[in-house]
This record gives C-alpha cells, structure tokens and sequence, in this order.
C-alpha cells in the first residue's frame, strides 16, 4: 500500500488539476481559495488507503477522496459563519472576505460539487457510496447542531459529549474508510471493519485536538494555547473536570464560566492545573490511546497482510502522537 | 393524465406521512415547520404529471417529487437569510425564529435529505436523477449568485437578467420535468422535450411573479405592491425601462435609485406609470404569453395524446393566468 506522503502528494496534484472553475467567478473563486488554504487531507487519503487495502488501485478511490474532501471543505465554510470565526488555517475565511450571502451560497455549491463526484463511478457503486455518504452527510450536521445546543445547556454527560464528537468528526473517517472499501468491491463485513477503524481513528483524533488545545505548547500549534478553556468549550476535559471536582472546586469552575472579563492566562491555568489534579489530563491520555487500541483491532481483524495494513497503522499513530 | 389538485392532495398527504423527524428536535423540528409553511408546489406535481405522461403512475414520481419540493426548501431557507428575510409567506423565517447558525444548518440538513429520495430508485435510475438534479442544484447556485451580484452592478442587460433568472429558477422546473421523465423510462429525446416545457414555464412563472409585485392590486397579493420597485430589484421591467428611457428620464431614474429616504407610493407610482409609458408593461406581458407559448410548443412535439398532455396545458395556463 501508498505510504501516506506519496499519497498527500498524488491527491494534491489531482487537486491542482480538477480545479474548480465555473461561471459566475464570484461563486467559484472562493471555493478554490478555500480549498487550496490546505489542511492534512486525512479522509481523501483514508479513502485512497480503503481503496488500496481491499485490492484495488488508489487512483480508483481519486474520485470519492475528492468528494470527502470538498464536503468537509462545505462543512468549514459553513462552521466559521457559525463560529464567526475570522481565520482558518491562518487565512482569512470566506464570510470575511466576501460577506455572509456569498459565503453560504459556497458552501452550498461546495457540497453539491461533492456529490456530482458520484456520477463518475458505476450506477451500482455509486448507489452504495451515496447511501453511506448521505447517513453520514446528515449525522455531520446533526452532531455540529448538538455541539452548538450544548453552548446552552447545563448538563452535560461526557456519554452526550461522545456521541457529540462521534456524529461531528468521527463518522466522516468511518464514511472514508467505507468508501474505499466499497469501490474496492469488499464485503459488507469488511466494509463494516474498515468503518469502525475509521470511527475509532475519528474519535482519538478529536479528543487528542482537545487534549492539545489545551495543553500543547504554543509553538507547536500555531494557535492560542487554551481557546477552549477561555471560550468555555464543553470538551472531553472540561466535562469530566466537573463530573471530579470536589464541591469547592465546582463552585470555582462556575465562578470562571460566569466571568465576562478576566485575565486568560489565569484562567487557563486554573484549569489546565485542577484537570492535573484530578487525573483528567491522564485520563484523557489514556482514552486517545485505547481508541487508538480499538483502531488497531478493527484493522488486525481483516484476514490482508500485515504489509498491507501497514500505512493506516502508521497513519493512527501518527495522529496520536502530533504536537499540533 | 391527473389533474393538478388530486395531485397536491397526495403530495400534500405524502408530504405528512414523511414526517420529518430525527435527533436532535433542534435541528429537525425547524425542518418540519418550514416544509410545513406550505405553497404551491408547482415542482413536486411537474415531476408527477411528467412521470404519468410518459406512462408510468405518478405515485412512482412520488420520491423524486419529494427530493425536489425539499431541495427548493432549502434554497428558500437560505435565501431568506441572504435577503434577511423576517417572513416567509407570512410564517416568521428559520433564522428570525431559531438564529442563524441553525438555519444554516436546517437548509443544508434539507438538503442532504433531498439527496436520500433517490436511494429509493434503481441505480441506473438514481444515476440519472443525480447526473441532472446535481447540474441543476449548481446551476440555482450560480443563478442565486449571479443575482446578488446585480445588486452592485451597474449595466445588467436584459440578456443578462435571463440568463439569470433561467437559473435561478427555470432549471428547476426543467429538471421537475425531466426527472419525472427518466422515472418513467423515456428517450433522451423525449427528456430534452419534457425539460424544455419546464424551462419555458419556469420563465413565463419568473417574469409573472415580476410583473404582479409591480402590477397586481394588493389584496391578491399578501405582499406589498411595488416592493421590488421600492427595493432598487433588478426585475426585466426596470431593466428594461433604463433600456429605453429618455435621457430626461433616465436621469429621473438614476435619482430615485440614490434616494435613501423617499415615499413609497410615489416612489411606485413614477416606475410604474414610466412602464407603462414606455410599453414595458405590455412588452412583459407579450414575452409571458411567447414563454407559455414555446412551452406548449415543447409539449405539442411529443406524440403522447392532447388528453395526456391536458393537466400540464391547464398548469401552464393558470400559473400564467393567476392574480398573485
């Protein structure tokens, strides 16, 4: 199988030249913009690795590589307008830069431009990629509404928050894994294995982001260190930080959720500092590392070589042990 | 052939059987309540009647019906908060009601669940529906942008405006047509025929939509008369006043354009009686009648009996003959 590098760089290049260009530019441009702002191309390259693991050539898996990867393109453009955020990946975003109605009219378009990617497979294939894309497309949004319910609700389970992440992150990478494996012509059951990799791989990563946002030197990350903490983001750390707390420390942690003004480096350190104290930090640790381990079985479960499993081991790893 | 209100009453029907439900309610709930807001359902019931003309029953229309009176759901509910919209037929907006990041995500939910219908079909089938409704749901993409970039253009030719407004909705209407079209197994010639009608209709129902919010008394309406004049819109009328303006009048134009504050009435009263003036008017109601007349066109081309074709000649004729 591809090793993840030389994958990146086939999937870049075919990016380059499927460029999207279309009439009106004003529609156009900005979805190429968005998309050449980069990022790790995780699930196009699980597609292509899918693809290859279940004996087919990676280059079969170009066309729903790029359709995951413009719906996830849809589904940030979408989120900064939600999160009013003015920067992704150090650039401008589009709702910035062109204004709320062209942003949402891109990420529209973004998305219907993912689907027309079917159309280049087998009506047969297509089929079974548009029925595991459209559950997973639906579970997107409906975990994305969850995570902005949550910014209101007081009580929240980390069960609630796992289900959250599962919906929000996780699925895209079992929908990848899926794809691959059904263009590959796999069985069920193993399409069924290579989705919960992909599920498994989806949550460490996401609980590894958060275990970073907090505490990864900045540095590294390239962003502020605790965002979260500042934003009172209900993550896996904070949850589980007030499900522990003694009734002392609770009373504390409210008291910082309630601060409008407040100096963040303090705050950041209060939290990052009681999450210690309490074993939140390592419990964290521990949980991203027995995902990882569920990852890893769900692959050790597929009667392929070992060889051929060997760029998604690398890949999990990879994601697990990042710094940024 | 059935005839269009036996048609709305089993959409209609269907329509309350498929309830929209799912979790969390936050995201679904809104789904339900803006489908629910009603209308006239003109696309739904193009798919059936064109499924039944082509011999089929209408009832296996029904799922494509469903996709396509959902699709035009979400492009309502987005343009609504393009337009910052606070109602909708008289029912208070997605975004006035739940925010904006939950309309957002409502239309592109609504979209997703347009896309499930076609899982219903065969795969060849569901091929060709989405070969057709993906360049479609681009193209009312394109449209919609096109249309806000008018707002800050100054030379629109009326050639420009129908490029336009085919977009933005005739090809909606077209592919109505040409879906019910495929569910029931005719030609590709047969197709481009059954598109063309909706093309056609799509831009006389377009043109009389512009032509009533100038000229319609409003008791039909509901809505203000004169809105899209008071608003500056670009509609064929006032493109086409400026094309043929006096010099003098031209000048009247240009100021009533740049005045912020001014009186409505009287606002509407000068575009009005210019259109009239100048022939505008007439001129729009002569291309309405030539638009219905190509679409019947299309209609008589195909071989199927007067008998068959009659509830779309009826369809034709009472949207171009409707008071609002």
């Amino acid at each position: 199988m591809t090793a993840f590098p030389d994958l990146y760089r086939y999937f870049q290049k075919a990016l380059d030249e499927h460029s999207i260009k279309g009439n009106p530019d004003s529609l156009y441009a900005p979805i190429q913009y968005f998309v050449n702002i980069g990022g790790k191309r995780i699930r196009p390259i699980l597609v292509m690795m899918s693809t290859e693991l279940f004996g087919s050539k990676a280059s079969e898996g170009l066309n729903a590589a790029l359709a995951i990867e413009l719906f996830h393109n849809f589904s940030l453009i979408h989120d900064d307008i939600m999160d009013q955020a003015p920067l992704r990946r150090g650039q401008i975003t589009i709702h910035e830069k062109h204004g709320l109605p062209t942003a949402i009219l891109t990420g529209d378009a973004t998305l219907v431009l993912a689907y027309q990617y079917f159309e280049k497979y087998t009506a047969e294939v297509a089929m079974d990629l548009l029925k595991v894309f459209n559950s997973t497309a639906l579970g997107v949004c409906e975990g994305q509404q969850v995570d902005m319910d949550f910014e209101s609700m007081k009580d929240i389970s980390v069960a609630m928050y796992n289900e959250m992440i599962r919906k929000k992150t996780a699925i895209l990478l079992g929908c990848a894994m899926q794809m691959g494996a059904i263009i590959a012509g796999a069985s069920k059951e193993k399409q069924e294995l290579a989705y919960e990799f992909g599920i498994q791989t989806g949550l460490a990563f996401q609980l590894q982001d958060d275990f970073l946002d907090a505490f990864a030197s900045s540095d590294h990350s390239g962003k502020q260190v605790g965002g979260d903490i500042i934003a009172n983001k209900k993550t896996f750390l904070w949850l589980r930080l007030k499900e522990k707390a003694s009734k002392e420390d609770l009373a504390l942690i409210m008291e910082w959720e309630q601060k409008k003004t407040f100096n963040s480096e303090e705050k950041v350190h209060f939290f990052t500092e009681r999450m210690n104290h309490y074993g939140v930090k390592d419990e964290s640790k521990a949980l991203i590392e027995q995902y990882t381990q569920n990852a890893f079985e769900s692959l050790n479960a597929l009667s392929n070589s070992t060889e051929a499993k060997q760029p998604l081991f690398d890949l999990a790893t990879q994601l697990l042990n990042r710094k940024h």
